[in-house]
């Protein structure tokens, strides 16, 4: 399994995602699932992806092909499309023919395979957008109201989201709270695994502002992790009931 | 859906329900999902229930039925059996058989019925012990390494009960972590509400020590939340990454 969340606030975004694939516990391997596209200052696109690994791979190879040689494909390019929006309906169509494709393969086994996307980003002049996709291609939009979409296990991570996420949450609170939510759902599912990917954009930079890979064993995340518990358990022993 | 929580320590047990049913968000009902069998001093099973009304109702139809008229029924007692096991074991053949039925005449429509149960107690001379029965029948016990179930809508509210249940915990601790886990998951998951039911049975005393229906509107209980909240935040602010 999966988990990304993408905050998207006043001063920007921050994506997480993890980095565990599995097919059976005992075929566990690290990939990627977050895609970065990229032209400083003038756009810059984050995908992050759930669910089967060949739909996901394929649908980001087709972009990756539009991207580089838009005349010879059919689907347009996402480094030229003229909004945020345009990006994510061409994801979204992407990802719908593609997992229509390998679905068809596996019906004679009755699976189907899917896969879920969040998408967001800036181009110059226009406002920074973040979009989750869903495995039938349409999606919806982050608000004031809804900063923050998850994909993958997204349960356990939930309640500190809730209660923490708001607009005007800063850019560190942000990543500070991307990297909890990630923390409970580390320790409560073995399907989710270090390392993690972190992205954050400011907002009307187009650019991404700065880009960590942490690695399992990264002490900053442990310190953070044991501080975390710690609090949590003090928190707990002063709450009367 | 539901969400149930079971936790078995050294001074006893702690069980908490939720009570929302629903068959479509624009069908909530307010059903009881904890059921009671005691013979103060000799005997006390509680039972969680998750999953198809019509399939948890049915059971604990028959299973009453043979307390009250055993001789007349299929099922044995669970009153009379000779150990918990076995009563986990009369309870999983029973949700067996039941699902089968109803499953067979939901087929038409592609779908199943199922449910899933924790069933907690002790004899009179005895261990405490407590079971997850699966909608198959078959079932699993808690031990020390993992003295807690969590029943239904799960994955909200086990961060915190990973963090702070351990069989050394008190009744009181344990009681506290319970509704913190159910708080959870109320917040972030609209198909689990109140009112709640919350039994605690202290071990080796084969009765209910105490039984708490906790209502909307509880004030003790919204003060809880509140604090922890609170408390949350507070610990969040502390954190340094």
């Amino acid at each position: 399994m999966t988990y990304c969340v993408g905050l998207l606030v006043n001063e920007g975004m921050v994506l997480l995602s993890d980095t565990r694939t599995n097919a059976g516990l005992d075929h566990i391997s690290t990939y990627k699932k977050m895609y970065i596209f990229e032209e400083p200052g003038e756009r810059v696109i984050v995908m992050m992806t759930a669910g089967n690994l060949s739909v996901t791979q394929n649908v980001i190879a087709r972009l990756e092909e539009a991207i580089e040689a838009p005349e010879e494909s059919a689907t347009p390019s996402i480094m030229h499309t003229e909004s945020m929006f345009k990006v994510a309906e061409v994801i979204g169509k992407t990802l719908s023919d593609v997992a229509t494709e390998v679905s068809a393969k596996m019906t004679r086994n009755a699976q189907a395979a899917s896969a879920s996307m969040i998408v967001a980003g800036q181009r110059q002049g226009g406002p920074m957008r973040m979009f989750m996709v869903y495995p039938e291609g349409n999606f919806i939009e982050a608000t004031p109201d809804t900063p923050f979409f998850q994909i993958g296990e997204h349960k356990y991570g939930k309640p500190i989201l809730d209660r923490v996420v708001t607009p005007k949450t800063s850019l560190a609170d942000a990543q500070k709270v991307a990297l909890l939510s990630m923390d409970s759902t580390l320790r409560s599912n073995l399907s989710v695994g270090m390392p993690l990917d972190m992205t954050v954009i400011r907002r009307d930079e187009c650019r991404v502002s700065s880009f960590r890979r942490i690695e399992q064993g990264d002490e900053v995340f442990a310190a953070m992790s044991t501080a975390w518990s710690q609090a949590l358990r003090a928190a707990f022993s002063e709450i009367e009931i």
